[in-house]
This record gives structure tokens, C-alpha cells and sequence, in this order.
């Protein structure tokens, strides 16, 4: 990539959603999930190596994080953006677009890729592909958003719709935006599938610096103009380098949105690239057994098992021998100290134990 | 009871059932199951408390379990006899009837009563009373057997046909011996329970030491010959007071037989006192749950434990939380660092588990 493209890493992630595995300190992206020792996160910066050096990436994550998120990430990734709190993607991406800013030559404008540390993207060369076309999408002043090409019809992904083709050289396909639709019911996601004019918006950005700033300023000034004044007070504009407390204190007063809703659906410049990459938001653990599951029984262990006819389990551990019998459709985790089981299909509930342990102050187990 | 009186408890297991609560160290009758804090074999113990005194008392334990065994009833039950191998009932019945000969005054023909320590028996006031009239019994030359009044077709149980009413002075409802009959098939079984003559055995014997060692040398003489040899070598001509080498020797030459085989089935003086005293042979994890479970979802957890939506599930753990949502009929285990996961309909299958750690010389979960 030429020296003047950097890439953000949003490595939020409240913990809940692979608790007990996944902690307030420990979130999904710093787990191993899926078929790496190594957690979402290292595997999503390998994904860089030799393609944007590490001295171009950062990481915009919770400071609560950002002690166990360095200790993975120190020769890979040094530059930690340290959240005082979750503002949403907006607040993250301006953030982190300021830094870009600070960071490079004064006059230039540099790309700045929007990644998430928790995406599972099988087809690395597609991936780069597609990016480099993004890049030259970005120069001429778009919001280029990579358009995954649905394998189902997914309910639980908003949805972005090709519009008209834009002639860019050197871009295989890309298009305008001609809307962003939310999270649909079945039989509407059946036929965005059908229509192969929808594709998952996977929350993957890519944009000139300007063009992100300019449109945050017009749609986001309260925002932008709190963030504007840190950076004005903050060594060499850069926010990273501001006191946690200072930055705490800015933070405080930004409106909770997202990119999508406070830029996205308004601006003119949006376009799309579609990408077929192997791309998986492993959101959950049902979503992981899935994507890696292995075998006649599609079971999905780590760590010392013992099965005896089970089908389509999950089990994770990270010591204790855990030994199933007879068992389907079943997710077992130990972490920590805790035990977790719930059927596949509930996965999606786990964050209900999160919610009771945070009530009952059992701190131990969050 | 009178003072010619001796109880002695068969607490052998091989620690399969309950695995990985159990062990081969420490058997079901050494785990706290059930509604219980104390472990199994304590609370057969403590329903003897003011009815037979500690010094009456006996365990008949494999030599593996005795260290095990003593530290829990070191005050409520000092003698210990540990078997060298498990070699059935015959032979552990004959060991603690020549013990219990060898303690009591020469010349006397005390009475033994032979229990279980792994039986949940609920009503402890019937207990005792049907202990009292079948001492009397006893006293009358019978080898006389507790007859469990069924509440249900159990096929895994053997049962006890009642035969002739015996007129005995003070005792309420005591017969011959019709027949045994083994685990029968549901029909029958059903049959059986409505007839009002079959009656569980649930191996709880009283007797004369001089009636089944008679019986004994009749039915079983190479067994008794060995051990009377034995006891003619022992100090005091007490088996527990021999080497433990020696008393090896003796076992090895044992017939692997059961008490029920070898001689209730062919004696012709055992009578069977039906009683209806709360009784259940906790055998696995399901019968335990049936036992103990409460509440409108009948769920039965020990421990550290957070249930949502859960339903007919057992949950045991030593330490770890252990949290479950949206799961039916599951057993989940939690001991010595082993997890253990299975449908309750399949908990008779938990041994699968010990046979493979076996296999693999995995000595740490055993």
C-alpha cells in the first residue's frame, strides 16, 4: 500500500457476548475464537503484514482494554487509542481520523481503512484486493464501504443497496449507495438476497481523512468541535498523546451514534465495492461453531475434550478436562473459573449471565 | 437396640457412577449427594446415633477407600474392615460376621444387621422400628430381609415374593420367603406391584451371626474355610487385627459371589418384613434428581450455580460457578477439575467416561 494509507482497528467489545471466555478486560477480539491460537485480534493485524506496515495501524479501543490489548499487540500494532469510554463508532472513527491526521505530513491527505478486530475473513487475497481498490475509490473522494455478498438472508445485519455504477479505473465494480437498510425480516432479506443488488454492510470503511472529517463536521459539529478544541490543546494535535483525563473530559460530552446513522445515511459520497471474502461476523457462539466446526458431527472443541456421541457442540476450555455424552446442539464453556451452558440456539442470550453478575456485584466473573 | 446387637455397613464402589464427583478414592458413599452437607455413608451413620452405638459398628470398605473412609468416621464408626479386593457380598458379609463373632462374648450368638451406605432411607422412625421387630425375628433362627414396598414398576431392581405369614411375637407383618425374583421386565414388574406381595430387596439383612455362618459353611464352604482359617491365625481371632498381606492372600482365593446367590436364594429359613420407609438406591445422577429435585422446574443444584429457563437439570460443582440457560433434562458436573455434561436420561452411561480415562492412563480424573 502506498505510505500514505493507514488502517484503524476498532477493538471495542463490552465481553458478554463469549462470557465466560470474554470478559470486561478480556473481549471477544483478545480471545482465540476459531481454528487460531492466536486471538481475533493478532490474526486481524497478520492480515496486514506486508501490506500496511505496523507503524500505519492503530487501535481505538476501551482504556479498561488497552493494558491487555498492548501486551498482544506491542510489535504488531504500538499505537493504542485508549477510549475513557464506549462513545460508538463516531466518536471512534473521528478519533482515530484526527490521529491520522496528526500523524502525517502536514498538507496531505491521508486514506484512512476502517477495520473491526473481531471479523473472521477467510480470503486474505480478496481482501487486499478489494482494498486497493477502495483506496483509489477514497482518492476521489468517497466513503467507499466494502458490500459483503450475502451467502443467506440474514436478519441480523443492516443491509446497504447498490445504486448506479461509478466508472473509477482501475475499480472492477463499484456503485453508489442507494440506501441503507436496517436489519430486515426474513422474507425482505430473502429477497434483497435474490435481487443481488444488497450486500451486508460489515461496518468496513475506507476514506480520505478530509472527506471523513469534512462530513463529520457538517453532520456531527458538536462533536467534531469538542474533539477539534483536544486536539488543538493536545501535543502535536495528536490525542493519543492527551492526559486520560483530559480526554475523559471531552469524551464525556460526545453525542452517542453511530458512523451509519450520523454520516452514512446522509451523505452523498457514500459508495460501494461488493466482496466475496470469506467475511464472518463471529458475533456470538453459535456464529463460531458455524464458521469452524469440523467433522460428520460438525462439533467445535479447544482445549481437552472428551466426546462420546455428541453432535454439533461447542466446547471450549481452558484447563478442566470436559467430558460430554450424548449431547446436541449445546454450547459448554469454562473460563475463569466459570461454566457456561446453553443450547446453541441461546447462545445469543449468554450476555443475560453477564447482566446478573454485574447486579449481584460479583465482579470476579466479569 | 440390646447390647448383643452390631450393625456393619457394605461401602464398597468403585467410584464409576457419580464420576467425576466420584472416584475411585472416593465413592458415591464418600460424596456429599443429596440434600445432605454430610457425605452418604455419614448420614447411614448418623440414623444409627442412639440406636446402636459407635462401638457397635463396622464399615466393610476396599483397602483403596479405607484412608478415605476413616477420616469422615473416626468417631461414629472407629472399626474399618478393608477388603483387600471387592470379591461380592458373600464374602464381605462372612468377613464382618466373623468379626462381629470374634468381638462378642464367647459363647454368645449376637445379631447382625447389615446395611448399606449409599440408601437414602427418608423415614428413620420406621427405620428403626422395623429394625427392632426384625431383630426379633433374627432371634428366631431367620435370616431376615427388609422388603422395600414398591412405589413404582422398578426393572432394575431385584424383588422379594412374600410367602406364608410367620406368627412372631411383637411383630406386626412378617413372612416366608416365596421366592427372589430378578430384575424383571416392565410387564412384570408392573404386575409384581399390583399384586401387593412382591417388595423391593434392597439388600438389608438381619441375622445371628451363628444362622448365616452356618448357613455360609453349608452353601459356600471353600469361602468359609479360608476364612476361618484365617481366623484361627488372627489375634483375638479378629480379621481386621491381620496383616494386610495376609488377609490378601486369604481374598484371593474367594468366590466372587453374591450373598443373594450363594445363599438367600437357596436357604429355607429367610423371612421379609415389608416396610415403607422413604427408601431409594441413589444409584446415578438421574435417581438422585428424581429424589432430591424441588421446586416447580425440579431442578438440583449444589454449589455455586446460576440457572435461567432451566428445567429438570442437575447441577453439582466444588467451586467453579457454573451457569446454565435454556437447557432440559442435562446433568452437569463440575469435581476435581473435570466437567462433566449428559442428558439425564443417559447418566447410567457415565462410567463410558471412567473406562476411557482408564484406557488412556488418565490417573488424574480417576
Amino acid at each position: 500500500m502506498p505510505q500514505d494509507v493507514y488502517v484503524s482497528i476498532l477493538a471495542g467489545g463490552s465481553g458478554t457476548r463469549f462470557w465466560p471466555k470474554s470478559r470486561h478486560k478480556r473481549p471477544k477480539q483478545l480471545c482465540a475464537l476459531g481454528d487460531s491460537k492466536k486471538s481475533m485480534l493478532e490474526v486481524t493485524l497478520s492480515r496486514l503484514d506486508g501490506f500496511v506496515p505496523a507503524e500505519r495501524r492503530m487501535i481505538v479501543t476501551h482504556r479498561d482494554q488497552a493494558e491487555a490489548t498492548a501486551a498482544l499487540t506491542r510489535d504488531t500494532c504500538p499505537l493504542i487509542l485508549a477510549e475513557p469510554e464506549a462513545r460508538n463508532t463516531a466518536a471512534a472513527l473521528a478519533l482515530a481520523a484526527l490521529e491520522i491526521k496528526a500523524m502525517a505530513p502536514k498538507g496531505s491527505n491521508p486514506i484512512m481503512i476502517s477495520l473491526h478486530a473481531d471479523h473472521v475473513i477467510r480470503d486474505t487475497h480478496a481482501f487486499r484486493r478489494v482494498l486497493q481498490e477502495a483506496v483509489a475509490v477514497a482518492r476521489e473522494g468517497k466513503i467507499a464501504l466494502l458490500g459483503i455478498v450475502p451467502t443467506h438472508p440474514e436478519t441480523g445485519f443492516g443491509y446497504i443497496e447498490q445504486g448506479n455504477p461509478l466508472p473509477i479505473k482501475g475499480v472492477m465494480s463499484v456503485s453508489q449507495v442507494a440506501s441503507f437498510r436496517e436489519k430486515p425480516a426474513l422474507e425482505v432479506a430473502t429477497q434483497y438476497v435474490k435481487s443481488g443488488r444488497f450486500f451486508w454492510n460489515a461496518g468496513l470503511f475506507i476514506w480520505q481523512v478530509d472527506t471523513i472529517l469534512s462530513e463529520l463536521r457538517q453532520f456531527l459539529p458538536d462533536t467534531m468541535k469538542a474533539l477539534d478544541a483536544a486536539c488543538a490543546a493536545a501535543p502535536e494535535g495528536r490525542l493519543s498523546q492527551l492526559p486520560a483525563s483530559t480526554l475523559a473530559s471531552t469524551y464525556a460530552s460526545l453525542k452517542k451514534i453511530s458512523i451509519d446513522v450520523a454520516v452514512l445515511e446522509k451523505s452523498t459520497r457514500t459508495a460501494v465495492l461488493p466482496i466475496d471474502m470469506g467475511w464472518k461476523d463471529v458475533g456470538s457462539w453459535d456464529a463460531l461453531r458455524s464458521t469452524f466446526g469440523k467433522g460428520g458431527n460438525a462439533n467445535l472443541t479447544f482445549g481437552d475434550t472428551m466426546l462420546f456421541d455428541c453432535e454439533r457442540v461447542t466446547v471450549d476450555t481452558d484447563g478442566p478436562l470436559v467430558a460430554c455424552l450424548g449431547v446436541k446442539d449445546l454450547v459448554v464453556v469454562v473460563s475463569g473459573g466459570a461454566v457456561m451452558v446453553c443450547p446453541e440456539s441461546r447462545a445469543q442470550e449468554v450476555k443475560r449471565f453477564v447482566e446478573e453478575l454485574q447486579a449481584s456485584g460479583r465482579k470476579e466473573y466479569l
